[in-house]
């Protein structure tokens, strides 16, 4: 601990002391009770509840930040979001925003009355109520206290181009343990303090997970304050146990630290600040688990110990001594001295809580959507590319997004409310054309030959997906604009943090309070069929399975086949709110196929014939269906088509392809679903379709099982053999290519595998050159390279 | 740098330079010639690869690092594996297996010869060749260089209980940005130098990741020695370019650190050492991404930036003036002072490689089922319980299945083979039962308060799935046995890291030399159904639907109704070899239906019917196909049985059990899948089917869609609909309630729905009256909690 000093008077401090007791009153009550909130009758068994769910050991601790804040808040009237990372402590969350009055204004059936704060408490974790997270239903909070992990890199994307927002951030110590939040503390490297706001982390350990002590919490301060030096911070530590002595330490430390973020942004704004990376403070606030709580019972260890984890007296109702200890525990706080008779706080505590938006729980950035601008975007027609002859250009469709992206930064660059996030992939991906308008991220040295690096780039960069993943979910909860453009493979990294952000996205847009968004939207790049250089390690196509699972109301996911399709998908994504985008495109030369009406026409329809790729004579319904959807498989649908015409002149071929892949699916399950009679008059009631999926097979059928015709959808896709080969091979050994399409093909229509055994043999015998070649060479065959679409 | 030493003589420090420079050659051969390996010729276009793949930039410093390595294993006798953390060095990792001779043992057809050397440069990234990176193909490597994060973790893991064992880990600048790596730095609190390896990380900073500096290569030395001090390590530098100051450099260094590691290890294992956890070494080597390669290329930096990274120096095809820079370069190694005429390595280089298994590239514990011992099981009848009348018992599955592990830790403790891996949730998930023969590894400071920590526990607790995973991952491929369990929702953390293992295991059955490994098991409980605590955001039953899109000869999916089946199939799965098991099971109270005799045949079949809650003649087939799977729909479905049957006495009603998942599927799709007729026996090819299924209802459509009665079969399960509410009240909400599946199966009898509408308004009258309950009194209704299975 620093050196003690008493910056409060007396009466501050039992101010102070108060209004924490009352939050941990508060809390306690939350946990425990479903009636007479405010003990003004002895405990009787019918006022706990028959479920005892919630988590009171994070509690306390969080409590005491929470009051403290208030005070600086006050005290230098600062914009500050509390960000949650042990998200255990909801009972905490909701005790002060409560306090504060924002619970009430947002949920006026919660008033601060006796009546009030006994909904309150029975509304916590409790049927029909609110979950025992902080959660979307918690004022203030942009941060699900679920999985762990993710507090440290949402407070950065907060704090990013919000130069007036200080984000105090609770790390957990149980939650320091994961590995997104290890890397999470890096993040200062991308904090510019000339343009964005500050973070404060604050490392809480109280020394214990659910049945173990934590790593950090057992830590000396001097590896922690090594620890945290490395990671480029000043660490400064409050810790014990006596309530004076610790809110007289935290107002200390607390001074100090505020002074610093003070000085560290006037200097950087005032550039009288040496270059490069400030040492911004943290605080580690050692702090007993379930602190203020019972110190034993039935003989056992409870408070400092990893028993007060959740519940720590449990058989409130059945054991009269364990409500004995309950009823002393909540009398411990002296509820009459903290509320009056109607059962609101009392006026001169009510008044250490800030006012207005400057309450916690009613900062406008912890509901973005309320300051979220519309994203200016160009007009998608000033980027089209001319594909003269059909598939005779070879264009790197990602390149002219890539053209789309700069300007769009361009255009927004006054409002500093757009930013693309990738683990080092920018230009990989080709869409090193945003490079012509600004720079990746960087506040570490930069050297003379370095290239597009500055402290006010609007890339971040990163070699973490869950950073990139985390810090865009904070800038957007914040109601900013991203994109995220990473390899397909490894987006699976960050799997769990989709599920956490799709859920948080589903529970908010039940909450008339909070306000619509940005979407989340992926740029899947670096796909499964163009893993030239690194094989199959690189190759999994599953990401939209997963995505798949979600709500219908939430996720999206487009496969445009070329540039102008790419153009559209992109340009409709970042003005969508709300949702998750899942953009699945290749960033190597590919042939092009629709012109920009063709292509916006397509996309806006979902799913489409392309009557110039088709075959049929308009009478009867064709002999087979080609349909796909994904760039590659699109390529080789489009060979495969061309092999049966010239061979088989009289076949009825339709071609059709899907961009918008959710379209696939049953109306009922979708709002993009086609219609039954829509989806029947494409892909027929009864003629086979071969269907050339980009990812796993199974997905189609999945997407398809309530259509007429499903029996007859034969998919072929990854079916998870990859390595470093040939862009046309990889298709091969997954059977995807145009040689097995087309004998897939002939062997569904009914009789006429019998009447062209020689197009099978001939076919076949290509697939044997072809491997022979590819074998011998190492590049594919002049008439897989070289192949064009003739009509 | 540490002060200049120079423990090699001249001719010492010139042999270890050479031996250094024909790794360097043999790599930039492998990914640039298909002919002329040893220049003998001057080089021509033909000679040059048609496609240039592969990795130059960390390629020089890993080759650096293992002459290092090997002169101290030979200087030592020491037993070390090289983890190889920059994948992309796989020229690397396969130039010095060939150098040392492993390569050519394992491949013969790649010989010291010329010829030899021909095709292993050939085959490197070629078509029908080896992958770029270090792959299960690369001899001595457990570990993909595909994603990025887990060297660190694997490293450890291998060092577990391998007492003699060093683990020489070469942690990459970019993948130390990764999350899963900054958490790794903690193992050394789970590292005992008493009964475990030894691990030296090695942090190579080479500065640049693929377009951008990493963010540690930037760091000064100050920051970094104060970080990894922090996270408990005594850090070491090795810094420069001059290649004779840095092999001096390297050997003092590792003099010192292998010293070092040695007397950790004595004094730990001499009980002199003061209790605690030891400061372990690690080396950070700064050295210049793509170092001893061309410095400029088309007048632009390339020796130590980011342009190193891949391929240095493009287009040598087609390029004159690049070819002659390549041939430079290649020149400037003097292949005619490594390789002797006939191309094999001269013998006073040969000499400085390590022999027989003490050569990293055959060292078995890269090849860990060289090395693997059968697990030790007792007898699953020995743990059965007996379940008196059917469904009359509540016991919890997973403390039965605890009893069984803990016996299989005592069986197996002379051997230190077995561990068990979770996120501080053992005694959550009631496999408590194990701390009567072991503990928690735990290396910090113990408190005497503290339960069930101690230095040489065998279960293995953190809050980091990625760690726990990593870990096993690591000790399974060097031969050993473990078990992971873990929250269901949040093992889509290590989504990622799962595709990646399933990928190796699919490799690896392909390669003859590569003996099977233990599987990778996961026992997923606190399941979607019993989130009473946590709601809504610990609610995700869909890593099974990624588990799915795997090789089938690779996963098995198992959801065991109660606790017999549980333990037939958590002892079934321990004894598999090659494969990844997932269990889903509770660990809440739940009813037990089967006998010990009954679960073994079940479990066995795979899918059954249970004829005991049928209500069949036997003479036609049913009414209706009541099908579950997973221990909460089980519950469900027989509940709804017994509505039904009570109802409708004369509806003929089958009841099916599903315990392995991927019996559902095709046998063709998968070696588990159910025959086609034994399918239709079972389900009936015409009659309708419920399904009640624990998971996303969309897997059952997608595994059955080839089974003839698939129309019929309706799914339901998890719709993403949670919150913390009771038990029964989950299932309400997404409609997989016994009165929904009753409801649902009346509606599906072709004319049933007619004959019984009082039945029907019966069972919508009981989930309105459930609803008012939940919400009135927090708990389930006492119909719902209290009912039982009678017959």
């Amino acid at each position: 601990m620093n050196a003690v000093t008493t910056p409060l008077s007396p009466e501050e401090l039992s101010l102070i002391d108060r209004y924490w007791r009352a939050a941990n009153y508060l809390s306690v009550g939350q946990i425990y009770l479903m009636d007479n909130p405010l003990l003004r009758e002895p405990l009787r068994p019918e006022h706990i509840k028959p479920r005892l769910l919630g988590h009171w050991g994070t509690t306390p601790g969080l409590n005491f930040i929470y009051a403290h804040l208030n005070r600086v808040i006050k005290a230098r009237d600062l914009n500050i979001v509390y960000m949650c990372g042990p998200g255990h402590g909801g009972p905490g969350m909701v005790a002060n925003t409560y306090l504060e009055g924002t619970y009430s204004e947002i949920y006026p059936n919660i008033s601060e009355t006796t009546e009030g704060m006994q909904k309150l408490f029975k509304q916590f974790s409790f049927p029909g109520g609110i979950p025992s997270h902080a959660a979307p239903e918690t004022p203030g909070s942009i941060h699900e206290g679920g999985e762990l992990g993710y507090a440290l890199v949402h407070a950065f994307g907060a704090a990013f181009d919000n130069p007036d927002l200080i984000v105090a951030c609770v790390v957990g110590d149980g939650e320091a343990e994961t590995g997104p939040l290890a890397a999470s503390w890096h993040s200062n490297k991308f904090l510019n303090p000339a343009r964005d706001g500050a973070v404060l982390p604050i490392l809480h350990l109280n020394g214990y997970k659910i049945a173990n002590p934590t790593i950090l919490g057992r830590e000396s301060d001097e590896d922690l304050r090594n620890l945290f030096s490395g990671y480029g911070y000043e660490p400064f530590f409050v810790e014990g146990h006596e309530p004076a002595a610790m809110h007289q330490a935290m107002v200390g430390t607390f001074d100090q630290v505020f002074d610093r973020i003070r000085s560290i942004q006037r200097k950087a704004r005032e550039k009288t600040a040496p270059e490069g990376m400030p040492r911004w403070p943290m605080i580690i606030l050692r702090s007993p688990k379930g602190w203020t709580g019972p110190k034993e019972v039935d003989g056992k260890k409870v408070e400092g110990f990893w028993r007060a984890h959740q519940v720590p007296v449990a058989n409130c109702r059945g054991d009269e001594s364990h409500r004995k200890i309950l009823e002393d525990w909540m009398r411990s706080y002296d509820p009459d001295d903290l509320f009056d008779r109607s059962g609101q706080l009392k006026a001169e505590l009510r008044a250490l809580a800030p006012q207005g938006e400057r309450r916690m729980g009613a900062n406008p950035h912890a509901n973005g959507g309320l300051l979220r601008k519309e994203l200016l975007v160009p007009s998608i027609r000033d980027y089209a590319i001319e594909i003269g002859e059909r598939g005779s250009k070879q264009v790197q469709s990602t390149e002219i997004l890539g053209h789309y992206l700069r300007d769009t930064l361009k255009l927004n660059d006054v409002k500093q409310n757009f930013r693309i996030f990738g683990p080092d992939e920018t230009e990989s991906n080709r869409l090193g054309s945003v490079f012509d308008v600004t720079d990746r991220v960087w506040m570490e040295s930069i050297e003379d030959y370095d290239l597009h690096l500055a402290p006010d780039g609007r890339v971040m960069e990163v070699l973490s997906e869950h950073l990139c993943q985390g810090w865009l979910e904070g800038y957007l909860l914040t109601g900013r604009h991203g994109l995220f453009s990473c390899y397909e493979a490894f987006i699976h990294i960050v799997d769990s943090m989709f599920n956490q952000h799709a859920k948080w996205l589903k529970v908010s847009r039940e909450l008339p309070w909070r306000k619509p968004i940005s979407s989340l939207n992926y740029l899947l790049t670096s796909h499964v069929w163009r893993q030239d250089h690194n094989g199959f390690s690189h190759q999994d196509p599953g990401f939209v399975d997963l995505v798949a699972n979600k709500r219908a109301d939430v996720v999206r996911i487009y496969l445009p086949p070329d540039a102008n399709t790419l153009l559209w998908v992109g340009d409709h994504c970042l003005q969508t709110y709300d949702r998750i985008n899942v953009i699945v495109a290749g960033k190597q030369p590919e042939s092009q196929w629709l012109k920009m009406d063709e292509a916006i026409a397509h996309c806006k329809a979902g799913v489409g014939i392309w009557d110039w790729a088709s075959y049929e004579d308009g009478t009867t319904a064709p002999d087979i269906v080609m349909a796909c959807a994904g760039d590659v498989p699109t390529m080789e649908t489009l060979a495969a088509v061309m092999l049966l015409h010239e061979a088989i002149p009289d076949l009825k071929i339709r071609t059709v392809n899907v961009v918008d892949l959710l379209a696939l699916q049953d109306p009922k399950q979708h709002p993009h679903g086609l219609e039954h009679q829509t989806f029947d008059e494409i892909f027929t009631t009864d003629r086979p379709v071969v269907f050339a999926y980009h990812g796993y097979p199974y997905l189609i059928h999945r997407l398809t099982y309530r259509r007429t015709n499903h029996d007859n959808i034969h998919v072929r896709g990854f079916i998870e053999e990859g390595t470093t080969t040939t862009p046309f091979d990889m298709t091969v050994l997954n059977e995807l290519d145009r040689y097995h399409l087309a004998l897939e093909a002939i062997s569904r229509v009914p009789g006429l595998a019998e009447k062209v055994p020689d197009v099978i043999d001939g076919l076949k015998a290509k697939l044997v050159k072809h491997h022979d070649y590819v074998r011998r060479h190492g590049e594919d065959m002049p008439e897989i390279s070289d192949w064009r679409w003739k009509r």
